[in-house]
């Protein structure tokens, strides 16, 4: 491929991800479809399906396109409870902006129908952000700045809380939730973990 | 309408509810169509409407014929945390089942689709079981057996993970994990909630 062809896809791509968005802000995800996205990006059906052989898949790249570094990056100011605290408040932020809060429910949701999408999600979103963060964690409990869990358990109980308001309960996202879930996982005693485990 | 007329009414909706269980185990939920319940339970398809008026309400009420008191009841032996494990482990065994799991999944995520639903799953599952369990929440934080958080971030702190692990990282739901799960939130030292609230 010359880097003028290159130019023109990564152009091409770029106008139907925006396309695809701007389509999820003005209807619900579930209202939009490939017709519509390729009419919106004036391209044809075919360069849709070319790239992208799902609705579900299309959106997981808006989703990459679109959370970037300043949602999901996991601080080193040395103070752990202040940095998982400016985390979870980078999904909060993101959860909050109304065109992300309807892609991240949209996707999630569709993946729960569809088998390979949900493994694209884990894959592409959930496992590269657990290995960032493993160090970091494992240097804060190994400072006694954590419980000795798991690490997997200390990021679901801090990220999931989030998840669960979002896609089932609906109660209210608010920082001071956001830090309360901190605060208490930060304020794991070690020995209430020993007892039972 | 004549008690007979009442029996036969519920006999028909006992079973289209089990020919919608049953689809829902051979096939996945998405791919279960009205037309294939109507089929199955020998119904016409406005007998299905006139009940329900989508798939995701029919699954619903599946979800609340199913998901019975065995599951979800926050028992109370006056030890709070063996009464969470069993509690959590309830919904741990309700996730084990293939065809419960398969149903939860399924609701839940075409509620993302679907306010309406999602707001029907709130309100016919998430909040009483929220507002059965909060004197025994309370009773126990005032006993100290439990750290003095808000009693609404005490639970989502020990379902969402399961939901979590359920939806997006699918990742093994054990007994251990389920149990570290209510460690860890049993062991939430007050001075670190402190700390930030």
């Amino acid at each position: 491929m010359t880097p003028t062809s290159t130019g023109r896809t990564a152009r091409s791509r770029e106008t139907i991800l925006r396309a695809a968005l701007d389509l999820c802000a003005e209807q619900s995800y579930g209202s939009v479809t490939m017709e519509a996205i390729a009419a919106r990006a004036r391209v044809g059906k075919p360069t849709l399906y070319r790239w992208w052989p799902s609705k579900g898949v299309l959106y997981l790249d808006v989703v990459l396109a679109e959370v970037s570094e300043r949602f999901l990056v996991l601080p080193d100011t040395g103070d752990i409870a202040a940095d998982l605290r400016t985390w979870i408040r980078g999904f909060l932020d993101l959860f909050a902006e109304p065109r992300l809060r309807a892609l991240c429910v949209g996707v999630v949701g569709t993946a729960q129908h569809d088998p390979e999408l949900k493994a694209m999600v884990r894959k592409a979103i959930h496992d590269p952000i657990r290995a960032r963060n493993q160090s970091r964690i494992a240097a804060a409990q190994a400072a006694g700045q954590l419980p000795a869990m798991e690490p997997d358990v200390i990021e679901d109980m801090l990220i999931s809380p989030l998840w669960y308001r979002l896609l089932i309960s609906e109660a209210p996202l608010t920082p001071e939730y956001a830090d309360a879930v901190v605060a208490a996982v930060v304020g794991v005693s070690d020995p209430g973990v020993r007892e039972t485990s």
